[in-house]
């Protein structure tokens, strides 16, 4: 029985997302942070962990950003992509709603909401929004804002669901385990990586330019700032494509010999499904005609 | 007497920034959030605003980057780089800490230390850094994690300053107004622009050319996707020297030619004050020939 | 009357060139060489020179290329360019044909028809085609491969016209003067400019990203070592479009920047009037705005 | 004992660039001209053929670019430069030289030498330079302008050697075969290869590019007019390094990918045996990691 840490408590939106990674009899540890998630799975405590890595209206998630390039590495083996909409939990019976709980980037999220159906209610901040549906269960606030598999862990009544001030707001998030394993290739995947640059002027722009003249689509650039020099940055990459295909295992050699260091951070089906147009034909023919060049076999 | 609209409550490291930029005289005027402190400038009511752009450990402030693009243009006119050293306050007497309250993500910020030397205390979420130092002022909680200027707004002392698990993490503030104003070009500069891309294989790769080929430092890039067409994205670009220099106002234009729109966030002096290495006299020179050419002057 | 040197005898193909650029009333004044052409109109003795810059089979015409750079500018002001059609001359009344003069190039250039029409005559190599139709006129050989003006020049007959083994062979001339007068834009231009480029890694691939990235169209590159330092290049480059666009005009201050040495070698029609697509909207746009960024009328 | 053809006839540079390939009992077999050189090597008539490829003066030679793509594929094996100094040949016993007799390239490379040194002989037009020594020894003229090597195939003296106006002129000469034997790397090599590009903008400069983001350095570069579509174009690139080698490989295969058409001219031993610094190990490195990483090894 496969066992995921993912980044909970019970309840959150991360738990949803391992819950959809849908392994069979997997067994679900929440553990308290997102380094905490990863550290399990490097440790052997657990076989995968499942971390949140982007928000569209947040943007990256730092902790994930750091906790990947510290410490051994881990690869995505999938992602999936999970509606932001909360469901606003009380106990079953609830008249009036004084006091509304959750976390403040959840409440930020549903402030619209809030004004329009509950005007007169104080939003109170939570750690989590999990915490905050145990709070409402044990009295202490009269309504959570929660992910909506929250109600599942908690014997609260759903007052509203699908509720989001910005209607197609979208957490995106991978399901990681050691090196050893790289799901095959489906004609529609995602490959991450992790490139430490060295300090140098336009940089960047080579990298990029190597993926353009390859004809890689850039799905997400992420730069952060490396905690050791100055002006050195990592860049957080992801583009369309598996190792596996010819186009992209060359396009990453290219990054490696540009980069002080790089981490590969996973090949993998792209949740949407939708498949990139890739070149590997092209790819191949060049390196067969080079073998032949080799040995004298072509002009 | 200028007025300056900042992300509050009082005693804030955005307030913190306010007093950094050192108006004389200016009025600071707090705001609930980042989006209203730019509205309030952008509306009249205040000359101008000062927010939190980018932090070192959390990366750039998505509020920022959102609003900043939203609405009428504004300009940055200053940036200052506070350190991320938090004070722990308490009323005058406590002897013993059993509850620390913070903003969720100061109490990440100083958990390793609260783990040496407050081992035994419950950490309680608030709002802000700000209402935790409230909350310990009117006795609800012992002790707040706190900007170090909180304690100039409430009858507390400092149980300890200069709290930080990131030693040198730091948020860069920027002031902003209403275009009309343009700092004079001091030879440490930044100039950032904010760039929508068409969604085009490539695309980001070509803008960061014409960067590098004009020799132009990037010093910082952030992506965020547009909420309106998939695939098409936002680039927020800082890079150095000031448009006034031929270098720079080349660089900028040539950026305007790829993107589907552009927007100048300002020119302004580092905060670090050290001289960007600029070529502008081979920009005049070039400028300078080609006029010559243009009237037949020489081949 | 406009003076008018170009590489002669009189007819020579450079001669029908010279007509060919109808210029009202013009003398035609030959010289031997391509320098002494370029030479006289430095000197003021013509106001024009006209010269044969690049051959279809031949390619570039050294010593055109090298004397354009040698001495003062000389900026071309327009093209032509013609079918590579030889005439052979005969003397009246020729019976039979045992020798065929020419310039050794005119004879291979007509190596397979000689081979149809005329297997049983000797080959003879005189120093120029013009030289051949004169050593015919004299009695000293049969039959010369001259260019077809220089019947004009000659009590010759035309034995064949338009002879030549590749059917699509030209030659393009350039009409060369002082700087001091350009060309009005026509909408089908031509811009020529030679660059020396300083011995780096990657400069050409750099001054052709330069013309990629404006959408300019590369129509000609021609590199010859310079005479100097070893390593080091000249670049000829022609490219679509006139100096007084501002597209070309900010492409050329492009290539300025890096290189050594620059030299405008003129912007005129192009022999074949086809429209270039330019983008020069886009280039004042751009100008525009940044310039509106500076006077702080815009974000 | 190979046979090698060459650019005839007996006494030119050909032949005495074909005696410094210094094959040990070579027989030489003077051709007509450049594509019949190839065409006895391509029929298998000679093992080898010895033809000019560039003249620092005039250029690269078009007969030679042009038949090096034309038929079936022939590559490089070695190459040679011959500084172009010519000797002053005579019959024994000449007192008065009246007539000097070159062909008209060589004239015009002498022509100063000649004003200075005899500056009352006519200069007359041969079809080569050797044929130039035979009428001389035959007594038809007084004195021939001939490539040192002339000498030993005419009862001739020399009046003077190591003649040239441009001191440094020298051409470079290609030892040509069929593909089935590649050269052992030396660390100081040269490759050449012919790219037909489609017709797209900027298609040169991604060329160029791929070169220059792998630090591969461009020896030579010569563009001509394909004979079919307008605005195809061929380039002939030389660059430093073997095909052997993990970086020019991996640059081959790129500029495999970006052309219509394409073929490998040969990987040598550079003339002057300058090592060429390269960086062979990066290309491993990336290549070892990227296997790593498709076999689950590492992140």
């Amino acid at each position: 029985m496969p066992r995921i840490a993912y980044f909970g408590p019970q309840g959150t939106f991360t738990e949803q997302a391992a819950l959809a990674f849908a392994l069979e009899d997997a067994e679900l540890v929440p553990v308290d942070t997102v380094p905490l998630a990863l550290a399990a799975t490097r440790r052997g405590d657990t076989d995968f962990c499942c971390v949140p890595v982007e928000n569209s209206v947040e943007g990256a998630v730092p902790a994930t950003m750091d906790a990947l390039v510290t410490g051994d590495p881990l690869v995505a083996v999938a992602e999936t992509v999970l509606p932001v909409h909360f469901s606003i939990l009380v106990r079953p019976g609830t008249n009036e709603i004084k006091t509304v709980a959750s976390h403040p980037h959840a409440l930020a999220q549903v402030r619209e909401w809030l004004g329009e159906h509950l005007p007169h209610a104080t939003p109170i901040a939570t750690a989590s929004t999990a915490s905050a549906a145990k709070s409402v269960a044990n009295g202490e606030f009269d309504a959570a804002v929660s992910a909506p598999v929250a109600v599942s862990h908690y014997p609260l009544s759903e007052f509203a669901t699908e509720v989001a001030d910005v209607a197609d707001a979208r957490t995106r998030f991978l399901l990681l385990r050691k090196p050893g394993f790289l799901p095959a290739p489906t004609g529609a995947d995602r490959t991450s990586v992790c490139v430490t640059t060295p300090d140098r002027m336009g940089v960047l722009a080579e990298l990029l330019t190597e993926l353009r003249l390859r004809g890689i689509n850039l799905t997400g650039l992420e730069s952060r700032p490396t905690k050791g020099k100055l002006g050195e940055y990592r860049f957080y990459i992801d583009l369309e494509g598996h190792v596996a295909e010819p186009q992209v295992g060359d396009a990453l050699a290219a990054l490696h010999r540009h980069s002080r260091e790089i981490r590969f951070l996973g090949s993998y089906p792209k949740a949407d499904h939708e498949p990139a147009p890739m070149h590997n034909a092209e790819f191949t023919a060049a390196t067969t005609w080079v073998e032949a060049v080799r040995k004298g076999e072509t002009g």
